[in-house]
């Protein structure tokens, strides 16, 4: 299949290298030649815009920042719609605003191309092993079209429901993995505050139902003082900014995720947004006068 | 072992059984009668006062609602310290302040008083199957004597430091374990208002880093509209009461448990708060304006 793919930053060049690999033909564009180098010895087109690239494509995939390169590169001047044949499909893995991808969806149906938004969970490990869950929304039909391509990026790969509906279940998976870090974090807090253990806790709190992955696997690396990224607490930021975007919009109290977000404001805001998400960890003993 | 028990409610009856079931001679008192009928057939004493109790024990068990009642029923008139032999061992069960426990400690061992502070997780299924984890504080020798009649109450035991040591495992456990329960709520919620189903959100995230014993459990007993207890949320209230007064003792900040600790009021204070923790759902949704 002829694949378009713009978007080759750290999660974007695996998945595309993945889809060469399987025999795809990729049709590429980017703002930095170098991004193309690791592309030279896999059938590849470099092209001087996104809408040559959809001109030779039957699905384009975008894995950029935010919504507003979502919409520059769908629709701006020299976009994908510009160059879009009849019939393809945009598919965004990036993770931006529900709403967002909704109207960037509506935008391209009315000028007959189809959109799923599949915005993935895994991180760089994931991109790179193709282990990544991806979560999508969009038609059925158009899904069972791309499903082939997920298969070799993805391993848990979910039709969540209509347009919007894969950013919605990312948006839920930020909460739960934003909250369930600073609950961790919280509690390790007060146990280090109180001269208790955090790692005898720990070890007590995994056979019950406080049992999670986060406390399994970020709460060992919280012990481990090992705060290099894993997944960045300022991109965790945008994420729950998202969530409270939303939450705002529709009128809905979100009092956990909300002073989640205040939390990873004060991580960016202090320095430590390009350390992981389990950096509240270090911010909240700052905070306590915990050594 | 002459054991007495004094607390002989929904938690207390089956772990006294247990214990009386393995061989264990109980002493027990009750401030209702009625609270002695389940041990007409075992090998039980029913005695006037706590003093009492104390004077043919070995070990005191007490499980009771809170630190007043653990206070009053350990040092106060006729409590277990007017009665007790050199040596006694008192071990509480409930659930309160840690540093109200640490201060416990301190009176009864400036009379020769032995204390460890255990409370436990798991509810009154855990207590029933003798499967609860027991979190303990105090010293390892006499954590070493109690722990054969822990061994028949629980199924995980640990000792996590001094006296004390126990209720702050136990203040982390009801942090990762309330916040839990809001943070799925929460996720629920915001996909209930965009109109996406949150089983098919649930059922995509189970399988990545947002996977947590309480999305499985709690959040299929949200999906079934299941609000029966299983944990009232007045009584998780009371241990986010006992998480914040510490945070507030130490100075220290908990965002994410502090705004967890005020939804518990709010559901307390709308009427849901014999509901299980897991009503905090519904609340959401009566303010999000969700059907």
């Amino acid at each position: 299949m002829n694949v378009g793919f713009i978007g080759l930053g750290l999660m974007g060049r695996p998945l595309a290298l993945h889809l060469a690999a399987a025999g795809h033909t990729l049709h590429l564009w980017a703002r930095r030649p170098a991004s193309l180098e690791p592309f030279k010895d896999v059938a590849a087109h470099a092209h001087t815009s996104a809408a040559e690239v959809a001109r030779h494509s039957e699905v384009v995939i975008t894995m950029v920042a935010d919504a507003p390169d979502v919409r520059d590169v769908t629709l701006g001047d020299d976009g994908i719609a510009a160059g879009a044949k009849k019939g393809l499909i945009v598919v965004d893995m990036s993770t931006i605003n529900p709403n967002a991808a909704r109207e960037i969806g509506a935008a391209l149906a009315a000028k007959g191309i189809e959109f799923l938004d599949a915005p993935v969970s895994g991180g760089q490990v994931g991109a790179i092993n193709a282990t990544l869950t991806i979560m999508v929304g969009g038609k059925p039909e158009v899904f069972e079209k791309v499903k082939p391509l997920f298969e070799k990026m993805g391993k848990s790969i979910t039709l969540i429901g209509g347009s919007g509906a894969g950013q919605v279940a990312k948006a839920c998976n930020q909460i739960l993995t934003g909250v369930g870090i600073l609950a961790v974090a919280e509690a390790f807090a007060l146990a280090e505050k109180s001269g208790v253990d955090p790692a005898r806790v720990r070890e007590a709190l995994l056979g019950g139902f406080a049992y999670s992955r986060i406390l399994e696997n970020h709460g060992q690396r919280m012990l481990d003082r090992n705060f290099k990224p894993g997944f960045k607490a300022w991109m965790h930021q945008k994420d729950l900014r998202i969530v409270m975007e939303e939450a705002h919009r529709m009128g809905l109290m979100l009092p956990s995720s909300a002073a989640t977000a205040q939390l990873f404001n004060a991580l960016v805001g202090s320095g430590l947004g390009e350390d992981d998400s389990i950096a509240s960890l270090k911010l909240l003993e700052k905070l306590g006068g915990i050594e």
